[in-house]
């Protein structure tokens, strides 16, 4: 395309998807002007040696000045102090998003602070790695990945119709969905599988009968598929964890129950049970694998010798 | 080599292992002869089909007679009843040995019946993907792998050298292991996160509020990670859960006393203590690939097309 999307966009924090924000813009011609903000002096100073903006502001509200799109890339505990920093320098017209893994809390926190004829729309790109900070960033980060827009009811049309046309030139092919449904579905599919890996990664390293050298021995046997989840950035899940609570809790919940039934099992011997939920689970693996959303090549692809690609889906 | 180290090598089970086993002794000349047994028609014909063997049978007696190398790939749970099989057939001085995923259970299943005068050596490698059957084998499935033996203490020294050097020849770095020890390794290595992983694969297909298809579309953000340990065979998990009861309660236990403090820092909003569980955990998948165990490519290398190497480490 010749003409960028956006004459100004202003990246409010620069980890992971700020970083790949303004790499994809970049690449893509998103932006005529990319203006990089963070609070922190050494984040900021190696965004500019890396090239990722036009202008560099410690001061978010310098740098959201005369910009038509506004992206806020933070953990979402911030996400209130950042919208009250920026208010009074949002121009008329200006679509403000964010990235943040939760939607109602963000709403919360930066809804009343957004003066009259901004447009703000939250979002949410499914799209990361275990890695962070603005060294981690790469322009393909958002191909082929989903991103989630929560409207509210009286969003303009036209404005998510820009922001929505943003996401797919990034890559991404965008939903819509209610705030609090993207909470719940996000608890479950995101926030509980990195809770539980936090914490058998946690409870693996207290042990005392086994020995952390042999637990990163052997890890090959199953654990070290969540230890990449483990590795994620602690602020930002810190944050997740504190904002998205109540839909976190109830799947915590859930997911406790149900061990307690499986850990009943295992007591008593109740192979039957064992083998009905063992059975049952495989069947979502290769719904997903269908789906696009996995590879499906044995161990992840981990190996990438394997010789020959017939028959590795049969099963006895 | 130009000898092979076996003259004639029987494998009761055909499934993943046992095809991958008969894949590598094959392309490496390790056996003499292959001799495969299983006690469904099904997979025996389907071995014969895929030219796993020299010779089939669906009676493990007459597969074990004459074989100096024996090797059950059968489910733990069924270790007893194959050892009472063939015990009558074993040939003095012939080395038996298993690939299952607890020891104990299968020393005590098998030992009693085992008679005088052959060297019973458990071993448990440690390799697999979660694919299942005869069809799934490959050769490099072993390829720098552990391979775990658990000799008894009075193990003759030559057969332990043998079947460590049968193991080596197929990749792996032979260790040894004392049974339950290698029972309480692998209940947190390997059947605590496998047990994990069902469970919480299950608590998501239960969900009202979430449809399957949400969970499937948006899986990539944690929860497909999951699925993948959770495809895994059925019976093997089941057997594995029956036979090393005790060690993975005592794991489960500690999992579920850690996860109730960490649901109760998110309840009441202690940061601090999500914060230095988040940043622990990171030094752990550190070590796991520094060890090698791991690919440190971003996402398991599932975007194989990133296009910089460079910074990817570095978190802010």
């Amino acid at each position: 395309m010749s003409q960028p999307q956006f004459t100004r966009v202003a990246l409010i924090g620069i980890g992971l998807i700020g970083s790949s924000l303004a790499h994809v813009m970049r690449a893509r011609r998103l932006a005529g002007e990319i203006v990089v903000s963070t609070r922190s002096e050494h984040t900021l100073a190696r965004a500019q040696e890396l090239g990722l903006g036009d202008r560099y502001h410690l001061d978010a509200a310098e740098a959201v000045t005369g910009a038509d799109l506004v992206i806020l890339c933070v953990p979402v505990g911030a996400s209130e102090q950042v919208a009250k920093w920026i208010a009074p320098a949002l121009a008329p017209g200006a679509i403000v998003t964010d990235v943040g893994s939760t939607k109602g809390s963000v709403v919360a926190q930066m809804a009343p602070h957004l003066p009259d004829g901004v447009h703000f729309i939250p979002g949410h790109p499914i799209a990361g790695t275990e890695e962070s900070g603005p060294d981690a960033g790469f322009a393909e980060l958002f191909e082929d990945r989903w991103c989630i827009l929560t409207p509210v009811p009286d969003t303009d049309a036209e404005a998510l119709a820009r922001l929505t046309a943003f996401w797919e030139a990034c890559g991404s092919t965008v939903e819509t969905m209610d705030p609090d449904h993207h909470d719940l579905v996000l608890a479950i599919v995101s926030h509980l599988p990195h809770i539980i890996a936090y914490n058998i990664v946690g409870t693996a390293d207290d042990l005392e009968a086994v020995t952390k050298s042999e637990v990163i021995k052997y890890s090959a046997s199953g654990f070290r598929d969540f230890t990449r989840l483990a590795a994620s950035d602690p602020t930002m899940w810190r944050d997740v964890c504190l904002h998205n609570k109540d839909a976190i809790l109830e799947m915590l919940a859930r997911f406790s129950e149900d061990l307690a039934a499986l850990q009943r099992a295992i007591r008593w011997g109740d192979g039957e049970a064992l083998f009905d939920l063992f059975t049952r689970t495989r069947g979502i693996r290769r719904s997903i694998v269908e789906a696009g959303q996995d590879t499906d090549a044995p161990d992840f692809g981990r190996h990438a010798a394997r010789p020959s690609a017939g028959g590795g889906q049969t099963s006895d």
